[in-house]
């Protein structure tokens, strides 16, 4: 369904061209820091505002219906709000007769019985992210509340096979086409202990939440798909330290679907945005043969310079959920047994956790 | 935790070198054919037998403790289980001192203060995705008893960046190495419709799933990472009917986390095994000095030689899933609205359902 | 945490001093009629205005923020809000350093460490069921869409011992105390076969969801505690047609955690509000030392006459998650199978569904 | 579904006559000393072997499959299997054309489309039981190892109506009839802050698993129905001490959905046992028409006899997932933020947390 989360849940509400979007999110702990200037910073990556980005401009001004007070969260689920102003709706008009390739006009037309508000893509549209993002911001700071210093760190590695992420996108823009992308996120500073040896891996809850974002085709932890090039000798992360530490980082961060304390990295591939202004070819479900379809009005001609920041916002908000679940039920995080009860063979006071 | 899925819901327990393992599946519909010889065709699979796959020799007779009644699912639980017979635990000593390098150990002993029974990997082990193939095989019975012909179609398209995979596997055995894959797989005759906007989107569904096997260093979806080297005009897959078939299929199958009714396509990026017999430079965190370990034992030199029918059943199980929830929540997927209801802009008569 | 159900989803957020309480509602099908008015009925019936309510006065107008459409739900989630208008928070200074008794006052002091907003008892005021009362009218219409006349009947039984409700809040009334009563709630014309025989039954899912009103100290099913006085002779009910009907009803609809076809009968048992005008005894947690506490603001005598119509639409919800969950994953339901597949034994064409 | 909780998941498996009954348990902590021998007591009260319970006489004997090691837990999923031995099924033969008053044969019927196994009532048996009682047995272990002393207290409070229990059921038994009970339990040295302000309230949370309990008819909590007849002045219980004692304890522990530090006490109705010996009437499905039934067959006069254990198990259950609940999102209960940082208004140092 439209939630996300055992312990730090997150459920989205709204449409593009409706009244609004926004988030509902429960379980965040009590008394973190927490005021609207503090979603400036990732409302702003998102918003991007660089070439090939769309030129519909929101304010983007959040909202706090609930769960703050003072300053605080309160331990209340808090509803995070965002008007929608800048519409044109016009612009949408015949895609349930003749749906956009790559675009959800048809299967929301299948699944929801032609009653889904599709006007600027409706639920699918990627403004639903807005509600992401302020749930990462949140997730960050609980995070770091509770764990210390926390570091994302995310970067644009490529866009249509070149690392001139720039020159790509401005050549697409210039062709009336779009293109892909491929971002990168590297989370320092984090515990071990994080995830479940199976189900809730932490790649798995990762992954479920990445791929909620429009417009993922892909995504890798480590060395990813290049991993299957390689041999063990080659992959294998050898530790070199009582810390836990290794000397490469091929696992990115994460043995049996734990993290180790070292970086979790992970990279996802974005699918060039699927509206472009080059006519297409596609069917015309009501005249029942194909046709050519011209699409207008306002598009990312690379949804990676606006999705980075909801990848690592997506990201923030899993984290927040495994460290909720590993303080619940993983006390040995932070209070290890000592050796005398257990005997050498059993003892954890040969490592050191990171928390 | 260690359970998958929300009407599907699948449960995994044991340990490799314990009693046994096993799993629960809860909310299988009631009717199904289901007998022992069923699981044996998947069984077979993932024991292979292959070069390349560990010479532990288990019979995996499964015993079907409850659910199932004269031949047929009766709607309440299956526990299906496999007893754990061929063991050899001595090889399994140092690990907690000298953790092996890729491997659970060391996060094991963080999260678990040193409890887990780690002998053959315990609770980690390839070995507890016997549960998986159960689960996938009844999931499969699941999906074809109520959609009629749904077809899988699992292959290893590389190994060690090679299309000669029994070649590549063979080299690496030869050099007491190891060697990771990847093993792709297509699901076609599946209904449009399956999945939903965010959260629980097709992909995420999946990935969740996929990403709690044992090994799995990325997922792609379609054209997966290589969509974002791609412009949008060669990445979009033009409608060419009135049933929704695409000229392409770089979306694999999925248009805004739903199925759109062409050939669902995935591939998983298996990692090379971790236990290689080449010596291995590690940290001996009893000494706390650096050491090199030698690793014995019964291992496979490939993991998705017998990795990859446990991706096909993963899969299956995340489907039988995701068909539950929409036959929930989409009545429309079987009945479309007539078009004189709804008027002409609203009406899906003018789309053909799969299902 | 703060949300209800598996597949007809309910989350609410607000405080009864902040911005405004709502509810985000997930799961709902598509095509459901549904607009502003359709919600006054319940709103009224919950504002109430009889003697022993609240004076306060608010609109309580909903805003139809997301998932309806062209006045109809479009299968995205619906968020339904209330602003708060008529607030008096000085009413509510003291109550931190010499919490109420019977009040939240102190265990939201102790689980949230002093950052909750407390103000008009903030998340846990009774203003929280509006969002309750907006769910649950969406819940009766999706039944009525779904499965044609299922009629709720709801009414206050007894109030402080007294069948006579309103002389007995009248006396309290004017003795400045409140007073408890019970409320009892029939469904008639649901379908047999809603439920599951273990921790998802019937009773379990409505109790979990009542059990969340404020105020409640009982609930009991059919015959409840009074089965606990009876004989198995007296309590059992005898079948009497082919449909599935009962000569009596001590079951109240429900066999084995799974509705039979008969009325569902439940009762809840609301305790006085705890805000009374007549002094009493407590603590002075920062005095540390007894003392008598004066309540002033504006409180009901008697929660039960606005709580009543909150009791109906809770079962309404439990309901509709039921319904849900029994098409996704007991087709037999609609479609039994032909008696010659199964044989005379295993045959369920003996039975006719209700549905 | 079959599965309760949210971070201390129980999901029972098995069929009354079928191979045997179990149970998954999934999120016990790591380190939590447990052999068989700690199941015996609770066993044996369930067993119980006084006058009114069954004569079918089951070992019950607990194999630990899985999630134990060298006599602790291990974190990982526990599995708890019991083999049926004592099987009489001719006594079950004609249920499905003749179902038995107050039994699920008739809604077993409708749910799955005549394809459960219904010998000695299969899924829906008491027998499934068992495994609520081993999961409460881990979790009564699993509070005592994180909380100290939590002390369970259960009795039979009436039976029929009367305070003499044995005497009440005697003459049950001596009719041929059965007979209904009160069943009290109450847990002392609880901490305060456990359970949530909506939908998992503590009451929530306790009634939900209750109410899968076979023969239930109504759960309350403190004065519980006997609230719905008092005044707020007779029922509001008063502060005495720092510590948030109460003068009395009308609310049972419990004020807004969470535990106050005082006693919780809650009490359950059970219906008289549906199978009795005297003739009743019902309906003939295959003839249809009206029958006399004659039930046969091994069974309790007073379930409540080997029901009080299952209830105290099923409370230690649900407090067991509370208290990992509120270990994950309540850091407050444990680390009260001092009174310099918030300021008197919000300071929570004025309370004394009971863990």
């Amino acid at each position: 369904m439209n939630s996300f989360g055992t312990l730090f849940k997150v459920e989205i509400f709204g449409e593009s061209h409706g009244v609004g979007v926004g988030v509902v999110l429960d379980g965040c702990p009590a008394g973190i820091v927490l005021q609207k200037e503090d979603f400036e910073e990732d409302l702003a990556r998102r918003r991007s505002g660089a070439l090939g980005t769309t030129p519909r401009s929101e304010k983007d001004a959040p909202t706090l219906v609930s769960g703050v007070y003072r300053g605080k969260t309160t331990g209340a689920p808090l509803c995070i709000y965002f008007a929608n102003e800048n519409i044109h709706s016009a612009d949408y008009g015949d895609f349930q007769a003749v749906p956009r390739p790559g675009h959800a006009d048809f299967v929301a037309q299948i699944k929801y019985g032609g009653f889904a508000d599709m006007r600027g893509s409706g639920h699918f549209s990627g403004r639903l992210t807005l509600g992401l993002v302020a749930a990462g911001v949140v997730a960050k700071k609980v995070l770091q509340a509770e764990l210390g210093k926390v570091k994302f760190c995310t970067r644009i590695t490529e866009a249509g096979g070149q690392q001139d992420v720039a020159a790509a996108v401005a050549a697409a823009t210039a062709d009336g086409d779009s293109v892909g992308a491929v971002v990168e996120t590297c989370v320092s500073t984090l515990p071990a202990g994080l995830g479940q040896p199976f189900f809730d891996s932490c790649e798995s809850t990762i992954a479920h939440i990445l791929f909620s974002i429009p417009g993922i085709r892909g995504v890798e932890f480590g060395d990813g798909f290049a991993a299957a090039r390689m041999r063990g000798q080659q992959h294998n992360d050898p530790f070199v330290d009582a810390a836990g530490h290794t000397a490469k980082n091929g696992a990115g961060g994460i043995n049996g679907g734990i993290t180790n304390g070292n970086d979790l990295v992970l990279r996802v591939a974005f699918k060039p945005t699927s509206s472009i202004f080059k006519p297409q070819e596609t069917f015309d479900f009501v005249q029942n043969k194909p046709t050519t379809l011209q699409i207008r009005g306002r598009h990312d001609a690379c949804i990676a310079l606006r999705g980075a920041v909801v990848v690592e916002d997506a990201v923030a908000i899993a984290l927040a959920d495994l460290f909720l679940l590993a303080r619940a039920t993983s006390p040995f995080l932070t209070q290890p047994e000592p050796l005398s009860q257990t005997g050498a063979e059993n003892s954890n006071s040969l490592f050191r956790s990171s928390t």
